[in-house]
């Protein structure tokens, strides 16, 4: 990351909002604005002004008073500052329905973030092969990731086996999951996982739907 | 809801974190675990004791000091209180590969969340027979919605037509959104939307993995 770059010590809530910030600056791409104020885009946000202004104070003067900001470059600069305007070498652990569901979707791939391996305890999924890939004994994670760089460990099994699967990952020296099993886990203080809970926000709308009734 | 209930004025934060402790019960009934303590579940899922404490009594007296939580009361009472021990009838929008991921992903059905009504506005999918449901135009949400009581839109459409689906979704009636598009969607006020958001993780892991390199 260049010097240049104040990112080192962006907070966590900020992280999250920029991951919104380019949903919708892709957007306003897509529909060929080139330049946008902070108060629209903060509407489009679900945030206000002040805090786009805020969080992307960051990343340096991307703003023109009065003007606003590039849309391309203001999408560049973000990108790189959280690294995710590389490759990321990921390692599927789980190929039944929900893995395959990952596996297909482009939008993954489209991003940079590229499944490289699957991974099962199933003997019968065990050599079967899906998008050009063999899938391997969950077993084999280790050298397959010591050997291929892997990165990021996606788990995508049932709940009752979400902890296994940890266990691989960890035990292969990745330390970032993506965990889609509607199941907590247990990793040590130096691996991340983030959870992608379909259950909590099925359980908000739920709860709110029931409220406002 | 019970007017013996206090969960009328739960806060959001703590509705998010009911569903973690619901997954974390489960995982303990499944363990055989009858009983427990509020540290061990609060360790499990990564907040302290005392935030279990007070989340709990929400609940009204479910623990017993000095014994602890009764698992399957626990589970029944937090799912009774969410709303989410009913069936809840969502309807999708768009059957892509992402679309079919979520209608093959067993965990909503069992957790009661039923996809009774599939959509899209590709004239080469609608028709197709999907799960025992056939594909209509998405131009027909309305009055499905109307003649099912259909509670949930699902959005599972490509990025670029997140906004025109939640479009159909509103105008059917429907208040409660769970948007799986990797795209922020407009919606009056009354209207609840979530977003499933893999690439908000996918930064977060990115950038934890780059800054503790």
């Amino acid at each position: 990351m260049p010097a240049s770059m104040k990112s080192d010590h962006i907070p966590r809530a900020t992280i999250q909002r920029l991951a919104i910030y380019v949903q919708v600056l892709e957007a306003l791409a897509r529909d060929g604005v080139k330049v946008v104020s902070s108060n629209p885009l903060a509407e489009a946000c679900g945030v206000n002004g002040s805090q786009v202004r805020k969080d992307l104070a960051y990343f340096g003067e991307f703003g023109t008073r009065g003007v606003g900001y590039n849309v391309e470059a203001l999408i560049r600069a973000i990108t790189r500052s959280l690294g995710v305007d590389r490759e990321w070498k990921m390692a599927l652990v789980g190929v039944g329905n929900l893995g395959r569901a990952i596996l297909n979707h482009g939008e993954f791939r489209a991003r940079g973030f590229n499944i490289i391996g699957l991974f099962d305890c199933d003997p019968f999924k065990i050599g079967e092969n899906m998008h050009g890939l063999e899938v391997k004994c969950t077993e084999d994670l280790k050298d397959f990731a010591a050997e291929n760089q892997v990165e990021i460990g996606v788990i995508a099994t049932p709940p009752e086996r979400a902890q296994r699967a940890a266990g691989h990952i960890v035990d292969a020296g990745i330390k970032s999951i993506l965990n889609f099993a509607p199941a907590r886990v247990r990793t040590p203080e130096r691996v991340h996982v983030e959870y992608v809970d379909f259950f909590r926000h099925l359980y908000s709308l739920a709860f709110e739907n029931i409220r406002t009734d």
